[in-house]
């Protein structure tokens, strides 16, 4: 199963953490960018062979200290095609080097549709006899405004192939209140989404009791973080929030059970722009100082 | 302003319809399929060749009589990289045939990256200089579990870009309701949303009083939809789940105004297998004359 491989990952690493890809053209250094530029152009086609170029170099950083990489397809479809086209030679590069891949897309749609997001990044598809795996990543991020119709067809998919998802339920920005905290009955709607989630994967659980269905709880609702672990022991958390959006390890401590098991916790441009801070270009080298900074935090605080 | 033209093209062509183009490799005639495929191979490459030649026969056949498209990212995704190329080269092909194009992505994250999902679809990026266009769609579809702050990049682009959203509010499927029907309050989550995009929408209304930030509301809720336009003149609603999904022409006329606007009608399936049902591998000639026939039948309804 998905969820076992990335206990396994975060045990063999003693590491609950994941380095977020979300590549601006900014977040790299000039010297290294300009490079790029000057061989490719300046044109969709040079800016993503520059985050293409980068992406490896962090990965080669990173890649026997953390367990997992998370894209945010956003920062690739801003490069039109030619970015989502890196984005699948990044999954492909990340899981070459051994990392699990963890896609946020936030897919959402009715059931139809959501089969369709589905096959794209947890499945495969058949053209004429040949099987062909579209992104292939280990896990996608899921969207609930549509509710289990709109959900069932990914939970098929983690079944079918041992692939995990993790659905929004109390997301880490400041109006995410504005829907998720509202009181409906006994509870807030993000408990009820807790609820879901926790129905969805019941029958998907792995050896350390966690099923392949997680949820995305932000650390900035620390709060919140603690109420739902102690709620659903079998759900596990993808913990965005923690560094540049305010989380911190105290934050976080309450994502975790007493195995210091259970949520695998995000950072992305504190470890993208570390090279800012310590005012160096070798980027690389600087995003694997400040994940193990994260790595010696959290660990520390759990 | 982008909801001026597309109102401007609904008149004109006396038509509130769109075309779903959600390509499964089955919507396409066996005989058109193959040829394609002989000649790109079994591959995702083929795959999506025989997609965006299926594509644009379509809309060789539909731009003269029906004002817009919505290709729903899902069915290119589903084609890996190489599908979000000829997701491109539709809306490409698209625009130069004069047609409106709403790209279905139901995207939504926190501020910073929605705001680059924003610039990916409604857009441009500045790479080095040179000023790039990465999907140049007209409109977007945003789901908003994230509440106002998850929203506002994309209505800041609205405003800037001259672009629409659609956000959804009631959707067509079954289990809709299980978040957007829980009473908050005074009232259901959907009204809730539905205020929320109207107060988003306020500063950008054009000359037919609708402005550039509207709503999805299901044709499978006629009930909801006729309330919902009551309540909030000023949001225009993109409708699916008309025709396959079972929403007939009599559900779909409360989404209208007195003046016959204010609400654009999609039917994919039932538009791109017409073939199937016409007994003809002359899928282009059965989608025009399925089009013509939702046409009439809703301009009879309004």
């Amino acid at each position: 199963m998905s969820v076992n491989i990335l206990c396994e990952k975060i045990r063999t690493l003693k590491n609950p953490t994941v380095v977020g890809l979300d590549p601006m053209l900014e977040y790299i250094p000039e010297s290294f960018r300009e490079g790029v530029l000057a061989q490719y152009g300046n044109s969709l086609e040079g800016a993503t062979q520059a985050v293409l170029a980068y992406n490896k170099a962090l990965i080669d950083a990173l890649y026997d200290i953390v367990p997992a990489v998370k894209p945010q397809s956003a920062y690739y479809e801003r490069l039109g095609w030619q970015g989502v086209k890196v984005l699948y030679e990044t999954v492909e590069y990340a899981k070459k080097r051994g990392m699990y891949v963890i896609l946020d897309g936030k897919r959402n749609d009715i059931g139809s549709t959501a089969s369709a997001y589905a096959t794209a990044y947890l499945g495969t598809v058949d053209v004429g006899g040949t099987v062909c795996e579209p992104f292939g990543a280990d896990a996608l991020t899921v969207s609930p405004y549509l509710g289990s119709d709109g959900v069932a067809p990914f939970v098929k998919l983690c079944e079918e192939n041992k692939r995990m998802i993790f659905v929004l339920v109390k997301t880490s920005n400041k109006s995410s209140g504005e829907l998720q905290d509202l009181i409906c009955g006994d509870m807030p709607i993000y408990e009820r989404m807790g609820n879901y989630v926790s129905e969805w994967g019941k029958s998907l659980c792995g050896k350390d009791g966690y099923s392949e269905v997680g949820a995305v709880v932000g650390a900035t609702y620390p709060q919140q973080l603690a109420e739902l672990r102690a709620k659903f022991p079998s759900v596990f958390f993808l913990v965005p929030g923690y560094g540049a959006q305010g989380g911190t390890a105290k934050d976080i401590a309450g994502a975790f059970d007493k195995n210091g098991l259970g949520a695998i916790i995000n950072s992305s441009r504190k470890i993208l722009c570390a090279w800012k801070e310590a005012k160096t270009d070798d980027f690389a080298d600087a995003a694997r100082k400040e994940a193990i900074r994260m790595r010696d935090e959290i660990m520390s605080a759990i």
